[in-house]
């Protein structure tokens, strides 16, 4: 199978070499890696064992690589302005995508640009990150849950199969919008509050008492929310496993306290905006979701320097 | 008539001041500036007109004052547990305590120690800090707000009174508690929105979308606690007197802010865990003051060195 990664980033570059692995036909669409990808071939440093790949089809353009059988569209949330250009190329007439993209509304916002049928959302569950160019350390999980955005179940599971063949635990989900919300349940809580709360692992979160008890606030607005939504979550069940999972998780930085250390934008729409918006339209209260989203899209903007604070030339004692 | 100010910070020294001008006994009890104060005297650099007291009665024990007509206790709210100590030798059998520390429940805290009717609230609106030890800058504002615990009003009005004839803007109100929620529906959005919001004044809580949204939820989740509360707060005009207010007064810093800058506690009990206990036990929901209160309770603690973050030995991409 001919197989396009729009977005090669960490996620991008692991799934498609494990892809290559099995003996598809992988073509990555690189910006940052291109160079020493062509030069030294791409290298995983993985839990599951390494493995290097000399020869790898990486591109800069997207019309080098032309129609495929799938796109595997792994680009971050805050560059999906640039996502129908950069996957149109790729798309001739029964061309599938998945969007393995945060947010609400990923795959809703593909169908306005291609037919819904080809549109699927891939949510991966996995410890990992960027090394030097041209390598992934992979340093656990790995499990991808699949969903179609018609919800189209013998279609989804062909996709999942195409993974578990790859070696990778895949998951069918019945529901997409569900398996969107779900995830929320985690990113909405642990992503946004590493950064809000002064830039700490998730350890902090589940040790300090606080955070903790407003991290569940967070779970529990956004199970309810999704239900509001249409969705049938457990809403009980899944914050127990929620918490119970992330404090066996050590002290580790999700992507949006790295993007943040690293002074990039914040994936804050898709994780907060989208939901909040929702909620908004079916008239449910998420005020605790809410307070995060402002509270990290103005620090997402003072870290960026886009707020000029200024010159305290007075100081009012407000007692 | 003989006062004692307990707690002699910028809001201590000016009213005290101010009280010694008008010709009354002023002890202060002293610690940063006591040294300074006794050597040099007094100076405060004012809007309304320097002035200068060469001596000053000012101590470091408040066995050496002994009982007085009246307490001025300015302490910070972060010294609560110290205060019973501190007043105890200056209360006589009809001296009266005015407390001038921000919280909800300073009043009754005061009554559990001392009997009900010596207890009054002063609630000052005044821009102004601390200078070089023996100094004070006052930029701006100057009004107290007095009430009583039992709601005495001829009692309110006699100690109005003797500020008015200080020179000094003061008002009765008939409530204390009206009076101390409506104190809150300042301090709650802004003193703390300048910490939480990554340390920065309110001018920029003003002029962010986001921001000036989440201080009018913080206004109206205040004001609505306070009538739940038994107070007859008309929210909406003070909201808007609020933001209006605060859109004048250019880019400052609350004394919450300078304390966060100084790495000193944070007044995070008496400002948002008291009001939100008491929204509790009131059965009154108050999510956004809530969320204030687990982030700037851990941003307080954080940034005092009191939470130990760990080296992170993995990054989840959590996409």
């Amino acid at each position: 199978m001919k197989i396009a990664v729009i977005g090669s980033g960490a996620v991008g570059c692991f799934y498609g070499a494990r892809l290559v692995q099995c003996g598809h036909e992988v073509h990555f669409l690189m910006r940052r890696d291109l160079e020493a990808v062509r030069r030294n071939g791409l290298r995983i440093k993985s839990v599951d064992g390494d493995f290097y790949l000399p020869q790898v089809h990486a591109h800069g353009d997207p019309r080098e690589i032309g129609p495929v059988n799938l796109v595997l569209c792994a680009l971050k949330a805050t560059a999906m302005d640039a996502a129908e250009a950069l996957v149109r190329p790729c798309v001739g007439p029964r061309t599938r995508i998945i969007a393995m993209i945060n947010g609400l509304g990923i795959e809703e916002q593909f169908a306005q640009w291609f037919d819904p049928w080809r549109v699927f959302g891939g949510m991966a569950f996995v410890c990992i990150n960027r090394g030097r160019p041209g390598v992934v350390h992979h340093y656990g999980y790995g499990r991808v849950a699949f969903g179609h955005l018609l919800d189209d179940l013998p279609q989804v599971e062909e996709i999942a199969r195409l993974f578990a063949d790859a070696g990778l635990e895949s998951q069918v989900r019945p529901s997409l919008r569900q398996a969107r919300w779900e995830k929320l349940m985690w990113n909405i809580p642990f992503s946004t509050l590493t950064v809000s709360a002064g830039g700490v692992t998730t350890q902090e979160i589940i040790d300090d008492a606080g955070l903790n008890e407003m991290a569940r606030r967070l779970i529990f607005e956004t199970g309810h929310a999704g239900n509001a939504d249409g969705c049938h979550i457990e809403v009980e069940t899944m914050l127990r496993k929620m918490m119970a999972n992330t404090a066996t998780m050590g002290g580790y930085r999700p992507s949006m306290l790295v993007d943040y250390e690293n002074k990039l934008p914040l994936e804050v729409e898709a994780i907060l905006g989208e939901p909040v918006r929702r909620a908004h339209r079916l008239n449910f209260p998420v005020p605790t979701i809410e307070a995060q989203y402002w509270l990290v899209s103005f620090l997402d903007k003072l870290n960026r320097g886009m707020i000029g604070t200024r010159a305290a030339d007075e100081i009012m004692d407000d007692q």
